[in-house]
């Protein structure tokens, strides 16, 4: 069996790049810069599924996606979450965060319609995403 | 500078046990069991401020409270998420969630105002957490 990005996941996303354990993947949702890590790994649900090997790999990148992200987006704070409620395949969001965004200071989850990049807006943050975090 | 937790977490919060890196917190909401991570370290607020070691302990100790609380609560999802947003200090939420709880499949930040445990309730689940996790 090998890894597989879930399709819903991939439709709502663009491809950043691959980390040594995850795929970078850019929310495309304009109102919060958003990044998603998905370890490429089949088959893993819950953050008590990855090995002691990988989980430390996780913690390390998700430390890099998110010094990287509040740098770039220059925000107030880093939300890092993995839910998984509506797509199981494990996952972990790391949104930038600042005190005038759609949703202060609510969760992004749940928070209405997501609004679609504009291409080149989209294209100039995946440079400065594969640049800099 | 000692660690200290804030005042507001403690407020919303019961007491469960210390590991080796995190303080472990029953939030007061019978609505979902809910676990409270704190690293017992000064200053901390992003992910990125763990050091290596810490970041990989934090790691290990979401998996046990992750693996622990699913059994438990006989979870059909566990919602993992650092937020922030209104308590600076870090934190790290463990959430069992199930598909019928008062919030799915959206996520518990801002789904309403808490219930607090009866005192029974909530003097079982700490003994379950305290003999289990």
């Amino acid at each position: 069996v090998t890894f597989q990005l879930d399709t819903r996941l991939g439709g709502d996303t663009f491809d950043a790049t691959d980390w040594a354990l995850c795929r970078v993947l850019l929310m495309n949702d304009a109102r919060f810069p958003w990044v998603v890590l998905v370890p490429r790994r089949p088959g893993l649900v819950e953050w008590h599924d990855l090995d002691a090997l990988d989980r430390g790999q996780l913690a390390a990148e998700i430390a890099r996606a998110s010094a990287g992200l509040k740098m770039i987006a220059s925000a107030a704070k880093i939300n890092v979450g993995a839910l998984g409620n509506i797509v199981p395949q494990l996952h972990v969001h790391i949104v930038a965060r600042t005190s005038d965004d759609a949703a202060w200071p609510g969760p992004v989850w749940g928070s209405g319609p997501s609004v679609p990049y504009e291409p080149t807006a989209r294209d100039t943050l995946l440079a400065r995403l594969r640049a800099e975090l």
